[in-house]
């Protein structure tokens, strides 16, 4: 396969944004939609080729589409079911990149739905937040056939700055990405519950923040989120029903796996209290508010 | 208070010796106790003053005594219920400092204890491990009256890097260390969960390893538990059956506060497990074994 140099990024948030302004960037013809017209304005400014809210229309000038949406749904409807489905606009080999994340099941039966259509698929899931996605410094856990790593090469150098080639085989790269986000949710529910007991046992929590973070009690979501906590500040970041949807996608694998996770369990049942308490929309540090009968910081008023 | 300079180290494990030695090399006089003989006279070797198996018969010597052995019971049986008890030879307002960790119930206990022999105590938890120990650069997290603070000013500078003043309140030290325990231990069963999914997913463990230790999913812990299991060494730095007794401290100190904790109680099932399954000698990380139908890296002998 020929090196690829056109490509349409579809979903234009915070990371969808970063990856597209990195491959502009380095020169690559880059193609941007969202529904979200003025994401589209500011990405065709900042020296896109074409923006808009529906790729369809641009199929056959595309190489490769970069998606960057929230959840699987919403990458079948762009696909296949929404009124100009776009897997049956892209010519043959085009190559359908999954940037979101997925169950690895579902990428599996995306993939083969792609294949109906003559398209080839990475499933490429990315962490590292909007700020790295700015800088072009994602980290990229990808699984696929190797000849689409060597194809995307100058694409994931533009986009990344840690490219792990997980497998050949579609849903390790979402199974990889799965079990980070297995560590991340129950890291920030066990932070929660420290704090919270400390809260009740009548511990100053900024001396327990400093012991924590000074040991190897550690972790790096005690250290970011209970930041957020100290400060009484829950505008979120990362939202309560974001690791809903990744510890539900965590359970699901380990469904088809017939693995047992009780720790992660436990955490998608404490995420789901908090979601179900009317916090979902909150940062996820939040899942604090579900331990009762102690008083946390309040936020000062700037 | 004036400041104390005749100090007993009993309790000469790494942690024990680490501190003695510190002592010395900080020109304080020092006294050593334990059952093992090679320990006493390692120590003596260094420059300890006085050394030897029984604390009693130097007792009227001291002006502290820094416990440094393995649990509460050992703390109790030294102070009041072996046969020659140390509580009912030491000086009146001698100071016993709790270095050991125990629940805060049980510091409180021994605290009301003590006073019925006008001595004075600190609940003075460590962490670092045995080389922080030995560069006299553990942490102290403490709590009791400010004047013993203040006597114990130079003793806790020679052994110490980080000394927390938690409060006035005997039990607040101990609360702390439980709390730091309670996230040590939950993250290295998620970490040993999380490399039991990979495994049974059929995801190379050293990826796995450099992908999370790279990112936010990562805590002090994984990164260096799970180095344990990649290498197949299960010898023990700190074994399974230390976090059935931390957690257990743990859930008994949520018990007294009348709290929930639904992530430290399944982690304490988790290493529960593994020692009723035989690991309770081995390392922690060995809690993975309990996962089954996976392969884990095998030793490669040396």
């Amino acid at each position: 396969m020929k090196s690829i140099n056109q490509v349409a990024v579809i979903g234009l948030g915070s990371m969808g944004m970063g990856i597209a302004k990195s491959l502009i960037r380095n020169n690559v013809s880059t193609y941007g939609f969202d529904i979200n017209l003025a994401a589209c304005d500011e990405l065709k400014a900042y020296g896109a080729k074409q923006v808009g809210q529906n790729a369809t229309e641009y199929a056959d000038q595309l190489e490769a589409v970069l998606l960057v949406v929230v959840n699987g749904k919403q990458v079948e409807h762009i696909l296949f079911n929404g009124e100009t489905p776009l897997a049956a606009a892209l010519r043959p080999n085009t190559v359908v990149v999954l940037h979101s994340t997925l169950a690895a099941e579902q990428a599996k039966q995306i993939e083969q739905k792609l294949e109906q259509y003559q398209l080839k698929m990475l499933d490429a899931p990315i962490s590292g937040g909007a700020i790295k996605a700015n800088d072009g410094k994602l980290t990229i856990m990808a699984s696929g056939h190797p000849d689409l790593f060597v194809a995307l090469k100058s694409i994931f150098a533009a986009t990344s700055e840690r490219l792990y080639q997980v497998g050949d085989e579609i849903g390790m790269g979402s199974t990889v990405k799965t079990i980070h986000q297995l560590l991340a949710g129950v890291h920030i529910a066990v932070a929660a519950e420290s704090m919270a007991l400390a809260a009740k046992a009548g511990i100053n929590l900024d001396l327990m923040y400093d012991v924590v973070t000074h040991a190897a009690g550690n972790s790096w979501m005690f250290e970011d989120r209970m930041q957020h906590v100290l400060k009484g500040d829950y505008s979120p970041k990362s939202s309560v029903n974001i690791f809903v949807k990744d510890l539900g996608l965590v359970m699901e694998t380990a469904k088809a796996l017939n693995f047992p996770l009780p720790l992660a369990s436990t955490a998608l049942q404490m995420f789901t209290a908090a979601s179900n308490e009317g916090l979902g929309n909150e940062d996820d540090s939040a899942v604090i508010k579900t331990f009762k009968g102690i008083q946390l910081p309040k936020k000062v008023k700037e």
